[in-house]
């Protein structure tokens, strides 16, 4: 008897992140005894603050690990609310606070509670491509707004409300500083954004995970303008802990109870140890302060010398640790361009495709959120490999 | 002007996880002086092994914690492979691997790359309430099939032939031992089950989070009896290390890439500190074996005192950490009975409502994960309430 096939699902068929199959490649060459410097991937060369491994060694002292309630432990919500105290002056009630398995779980929360298969939801092209990935598993359409200098690579009013009337909107979902362009709305874009998206009873997603790594311009918070936004943040950029998936929430408070039961459901809780050490992540402004200064030297060298290496045309970097850079001097296939740096210069970086379907190919995105050593290490190996 | 009102998405309308609940009102009683005894949440008393704790410490050490493959990190899925050689005789690639955060993270990504929108997946009632609320979030039907004793309260080929025949199912889900139940599938009746899944040309899938803790009768994997089906398996259980939020699974080659894809955008990689540690656990045997000792003599004092209390009609418990108690004798009204039971008894415990709709009220389940001096004293709590 021959047995029935079986297969994968229709929304199974997600784009991978290039970014992380650039990642994979990477570690097989460095497993084969290569040197590469890693520029593909969003993650700080440095570890996580003294106090940050201070508070994870009392934790692991202190023994069980356990689940804490699906929204955070208590006083980890009580420290991010006054976080936002602190930074911005905005008053924030515990109540809407919820700590989150990365900013990942954020939007997977988000997109789930606030949105019902079939909606569609605007975003900005060139943009991070999990958003997309993520919305289209979910069954959610991305309507990607291809923006350009004229706007400063950001969604405005005026993007929002012609797509709108095309076919409604359900929602917009804005990053400042951006991925992987760098740029960050000023707070009076931002703000007019916001009130627009209200007015035309769209959710209003508002991506912060690159706030405090911000080297012009100054950064606002979305919940400035509006209670009714979502503001998504993470200890993965500026605190330094990526691999603890360890992030947080702000909410309407219409929207907490139904989060919190999908995540009592999809992930329990997250992680107890990166929550209790993530509080300490607070206090470590000025050790991070020092990491940021690194980024602010490795992203004047990478403006310096990119150009003339021959990617010109970069954007302005207000804030974040990425520079997108045209390679159309060089290649209009990133893909192609982006492996052969790796396997020839040993530099790994990732494809313009992964943030913009429509014009990626001539881009490659360089994370310089390594050493200062490895950034200069990597100028001068794409210096000699293509001058 | 009058902004127009913002509400949840329809399918953000789960069902709330009573035990997590439960376990707020718990905490916030113990916030209040209280002291409450924690048999509602299925997680261990012991700490992690000291083995894992060890590994923890070295990797804080080592200081950069960062992104791993999506996947996990290699030297962890080689050592989940051998697990499976070590432990059934079973031979299972480490390309077939995927390290995932916690198993409700496995859970998702399988529903997704296996199933789309309006997919039929069959499960036992009672059973772990996250499957049907994870399911439901992601437009798929939960195909609750009502157990009872003449079968052990577990799913036959009868049960799924006869749903599939009403209207095609696309996927059967099978725990063993079962949460609330406790009950464990022969290794026969598992084989039987995969093996008529199969012709109907369902996917199977085995959550195997209970292995290493069966009291009697013999645990058998899913991959015993097929290469096609997904097994998924946690170190929250056996392993103690609930608070990591750290599992794994084993799929058909077929479906790895469409998970890993998925994984990459809606997960990036499971926690890395928690990954480093877990590899440790497999090897920390003996100290888990001692844990488990613990749970038996529980489970031998549960079996003895829960009927002299009134709590009759209890379930074979064959594995796990559960005995799903009838309450008919004192209540219908499970929420209301566990609710009271907290608060003047001080024993939280979880109402059968969360794993079975129909007849659930009339059952709330005891986790005897805690400790032996817990599990005496909420037995004198309740004796002395209810006698």
């Amino acid at each position: 008897m021959s047995l029935p096939s079986l297969s994968p699902s229709k929304r199974s068929a997600v784009e991978p992140f290039l970014a992380m199959d650039v990642l994979s490649s990477a570690r097989a060459l460095e497993a084969a005894g290569r040197s590469i410097i890693h520029m593909e991937v969003g993650q700080p060369g440095a570890p996580a603050p003294t106090r940050v491994l201070d508070a994870a060694r009392e934790a692991l002292a202190d023994g069980r690990l356990g689940y804490t309630e699906a929204r955070g432990l208590e006083r980890f919500r009580r420290r991010i609310s006054r976080h936002y105290a602190d930074t911005y002056g905005v008053e924030v009630p515990e109540a809407r606070v919820l700590a989150t398995t990365g900013s990942s779980a954020a939007f997977n929360l988000t997109f789930l509670a606030a949105f019902d298969p079939g909606d569609r939801i605007a975003l900005a092209a060139p943009g991070y491509p999990a958003y997309r990935n993520i919305l289209t598993a979910l069954g959610l359409e991305a309507v990607e707004i291809p923006v350009g200098p004229e706007t400063r690579w950001a969604l405005t009013p005026d993007h929002v409300e012609a797509a709108h009337r095309q076919r409604p909107l359900k929602g917009v979902l804005v990053a400042s500083p951006g991925n992987p362009t760098g740029t960050m709305m000023t707070p009076e874009a931002l703000g007019a954004l916001v009130e627009a998206s209200r007015a035309l009873g769209l959710w209003f997603i508002s991506d912060e995970i690159y706030h405090g790594l911000v080297y012009q311009g100054r950064q606002e918070t979305a919940l400035t303008f509006s209670d009714d936004v979502i503001v998504i943040n993470s200890f993965s950029k500026y605190y330094c802990m990526t691999g603890w998936r360890i992030g947080w929430m702000i909410a309407p408070e219409v929207l907490v109870r139904p989060m919190e039961r999908i995540a009592q459901s999809l992930y329990i809780s997250p992680p107890d140890l990166s929550q209790r050490a993530a509080i300490a992540a607070f206090d470590a402004t000025d050790e991070l302060d020092r990491v940021k200064a690194g980024y602010a030297a490795n992203r004047a060298l990478l403006l310096h010398r990119l150009p003339a290496i021959g990617f010109d045309e970069l954007l302005p970097v207000d804030g974040a640790f990425y520079v997108y850079a045209s390679i159309r001097r060089f290649s209009n296939d990133a893909l192609d361009f982006s492996r052969r740096m790796l396997v020839e210069a040993g530099v790994a970086a990732t494809p313009g495709p992964d943030f913009d379907h429509q014009r990626g190919n001539g881009y490659i995105r360089f994370s310089f959120a390594g050493t200062g050593a490895d950034m200069e290490e990597a100028m001068t190996r794409l210096q000699t490999w293509l001058v």
